[in-house]
């Protein structure tokens, strides 16, 4: 069965591979010192414009999540998410068990804005309670939105206003580079935030997320943290090379607009079927609300996840693409449900 | 210059990077639940001769060991290490990050003995103190010793006596099934151990250990332990292939035989010119004492490093070799030691 | 001015300090193995009619239920609590802070329902989020409502039923106790809970509460957890002494019975002049709803907490009697409202 | 039987009892925001000659100790300690708890010298070490030594030279300040450590030790590190009253003093019959060596800790005198020995 599931079910891309082979007899050394890693670094920083960031590459996205949040709090300090973001609901308290409390914000729509990220602030405001310092986002979020340039300089402005961190989780941040809907730069996001990451195991690597601090006061020592929470990685070059060959010729961007583009088409699909999106996405996930007959028949020839239930017996279903989604089973896709519509 | 600072300064071997490309078309479940990950467990299970353990890839030692030990320990319990084990130097207290204080046993070799064990829960005696609840050993040592079936046997019944877990840090665990001293089966690890991992990332992989849980009382639930330290992969195939690839034909081990090899030629090559060894390694690592006049000559063209000072201006190093050293370099250095050494 | 800010803002009862004086020129052991705190032991277990539960004397709340918590859950497992309980919302995330996730659920009355217990868990149903482990309720709540006998029974039937640790922070025990709508006796509580605790400190103590584990699998090695989170106090008969005056001729009831009857008066009083009460509370805390302007008269002569913002203009506080609250106040109290209501 | 245990087996002055009894109809804020407490900071301000400085009560040493060190740490920084230091051997790896791991130095005195700071800072140097970020010293030692005021500048020159927090556990600060080879005034440890507490539990109080932290980068939301680890004590006026008491008119240094006079006799007694003495105590514990069959003697009168087996079939004990030890006893103690020594 051909599967929607996640944009980690296919593998590497093959120039990553390409790229591995051919540096293979190269000795370098260890620990993310080997010139791959040291060459991808200064590679992303050309692409962001600046010199002025540290970037660390780490295996995974809950691994980055969780070094960067403990290295950059106090103990007292506590994390703003928004109530469906990935650090809150999908990483078995990873944050909490570096001792820091996450702070649910109900959203609409999956992004955090000013007003709520106040309003937390302004109801922990004394010693009995944890203080907020970390405003965590997610871009795209869990839910396929977008936080647009204008929204994301307004959480900058409040998080200097009340001195919080500013970090955004880009797990799968490509897809949100190349979004049709998207008005941000890489740059940018070296200027609004204080850290972010750009992930590469949900597009195209075989693992490994390139950590960006660009803010001067969380730079320090962050190798120990790396090292004591198990993410600075031996073989290290395996890291560098493959964001070397990502962003060498712009195989990220392209790779995502892949992924961007199956989304999009699947969506669109699905509405001019008749049916209604539960969350507007602009992203590689879409979230059609389906009556569950239908359901029942398209998971007789693909795989993806129930998201929630509806009303009326429907449920919303979340279907993800990546670069090397097959068009072929979107067409496919498509069909057998105009035909389990009876269209 | 030619390097053997450590054995994870090369890359990986062909044969994984050929499985790795072989298996890209195919979608795969993510975190370790997709059929390579499930396939190479079952090797290992067939490999050790029992299927009473459970399996689980992780991207790195150091991730492997604090995952491990967190999630066995309860929050008052500590571990009992020799003063050189990796955890208690090298790791940047990433066991303590995770509250658990660890005790350091001086110890002659690299080596911890019943003993020394027993003394150790002896002092640990009320609860104004830690309660020593786990032994780690690595196996290999950290100075290339190696523990025999009779030690660790012994070991084995110290713990069992005084209620302790025993667990073998095997970072490099294929030199010491593949020494020419070693009187241990991969399977004898399972019977006498509470816990081991057998290391990839030292022994020609990417990145990657499997961590073998032999003692049914630390089985359950640890996928969550895992997620929760960051160490279940999203792209969970990128291991699992990578041990199909090493098990399969006994790749593993014949990678091993090959470091061994080149660090026993090195070796006696450097003994054969009258230098004594500080410890006596039987694996990938030696550590010849030499006077620094010559380590200094032997640095204009190789890369290791300096372990220690010792008495009349000599120092010991250390050499490590892995299963893609050069046999010409080996060569050259012992020809250059001689040059060096004026004989 | 007056407060009825809490219960903590009086002295202690004469009886302690009498015992205290009475005693002090005996020698004792440390850290709770002296004789007046085994006595108190005993005399609890004698109050509670079972000999099979633990007892240790620590000395506060927010201590008590990090050090039984952290004690009683894997690394991996989070509390379920109201989302108004205590150590979700007024603990300065200590709970997080010992690496376990705290899951709010909203209640109307501040009390856990069997029902919202099975959804948390039906929620948290893989590795990929926290698993619940234990559950924390007060009693009485935050907001002053009490658990009848067949709720906490209730309760304990799920938390059988779903492998859950069913814990009560007893901070006011003995306002739960002596309510006039209670049914529940001091023993039901070492029946249906796995451990609670009754609350000294806000009952007439100078400081102390008593940890009481009646759950046989979580009572091993409970000392050093305490002495590990600095719980074990040096001159525990500090401790033992104050429980021992309390209970010894049922002082604790008494001093309880006082607090309630003084709230009870209270609320009686506002009632009767028309004013609603945002929860219905049977303990000594309780919560009128009252318009702005006679709030702002009432803080000319009373200290007391704003608790939350009501429509039209309004707003609830809270009103917190002790064992010691003056009469003559709580007359002052209603009168000054009702001059200041024009009545 | 007379008890020379410890220094907390005794009771609380008098004075502080009649104090917490002369206050114990007034009402007071929660929390040590009490004016108990603020008075008794102020007066302590006073005795130290310095408005500079945050003092904050809290219940207990161990406690104080993990509240302030978490909170001064980042969490991949560790403690250097002398190997008997209190953190290291007798606190349940309560540091450690927090995330922090402990390096122990051997001494031959109790004491750091700056040699061994330099030491232990140079081995860890690099980021897969973790990195030292404080000094832990006990004043006095737990074998009874004395840092001079030259040791603890020189401690405090090499903490500014390599940028390491210098901290003072004085649970019998006390003894220090009043024993008859002391050279350190109250005031000089505010300008020589960065963080100290002045212990009340072991000389007088009911419980409480009095933080001072004198560095103003260690200042900020010390409050909230306290509640987030159990230690801000609801009825906070216990804490304070008590410390008013001890320092309004020098009852801290009068019972201090008391208890020096009582060991200083014990040890002059003891080595007037010929026996010597494991550490050089100026304080109020002593350490004398004495012959196994002797010790057994003693114990039959008298409780007392034995510290270290010792050659020839001797074995030194520990005896600690408090505010309020027996002259009677002191003089039965020494004429016992004398007796069972055959003298």
């Amino acid at each position: 069965m051909y599967s929607f599931r996640n944009d980690y079910s296919d593998g590497v891309h093959p120039e990553i591979l390409k790229a591995l082979s051919e540096t293979n007899n190269i000795q370098a050394d260890g620990y993310g010192e080997d010139t791959f890693s040291l060459r991808a670094a200064e590679l992303l920083k050309t692409r962001m414009g600046t010199n002025d960031v540290d970037i660390h590459f780490i295996s995974g996205g809950t691994l980055t999540n969780l070094v960067a949040i403990s290295a950059f709090l106090r103990p007292h300090e506590a994390v703003i998410s928004a109530a469906t973001g990935h650090i809150y609901v999908h990483e078995t308290g990873a944050i909490e068990a570096t001792g820091h409390k996450v702070l649910p914000v109900n959203t609409a729509d999956g992004k955090l804005g000013p007003e709520m990220i106040r309003e937390a602030v302004t109801e922990h405001h004394f010693e009995h309670m944890v203080k907020p310092g970390l405003v965590y986002i997610s871009q795209p979020t869990e839910i396929g939105t977008l936080y647009s340039k204008a929204e994301l300089s307004a959480l900058r402005m409040v998080c200097d206003e009340l001195n919080l961190i500013l970090y955004a989780d880009g797990a799968r941040l490509g897809s949100a580079l190349t979004s049709h809907s998207n008005d941000l730069k890489l740059g940018n996001y070296t200027e609004l935030c204080d850290a972010f990451y750009i992930g590469g195991t949900k597009n195209g690597a075989l693992a490994g997320e390139a950590l960006v601090i660009c803010n001067n006061n969380l730079k320090q020592d962050f190798r120990y943290h790396m090292k004591q929470k198990g993410a600075l990685a031996a073989k290290g070059r395996v890291l560098g090379i493959q964001f070397l060959a990502l962003f060498e010729d712009n195989l990220y961007l392209r790779l995502a607009v892949a992924a961007n583009a199956a989304a999009m088409k699947l969506q669109s699909g699905i509405e001019a079927l008749g049916y209604k999106m539960k969350f507007v996405s602009a992203t590689n996930q879409i979230f059609p609300v389906l009556p569950e007959d239908i359901i029942t028949e398209l998971e007789k020839e693909f795989l993806f996840y129930r998201w929630e239930k509806e009303v009326n017996g429907s449920s919303a279903i979340r279907l993800v693409c990546s670069w090397s989604t097959d068009q072929a089973q979107v067409d496919n896709f498509i069909s057998l449900l105009k035909k389990a519509s009876g269209v």
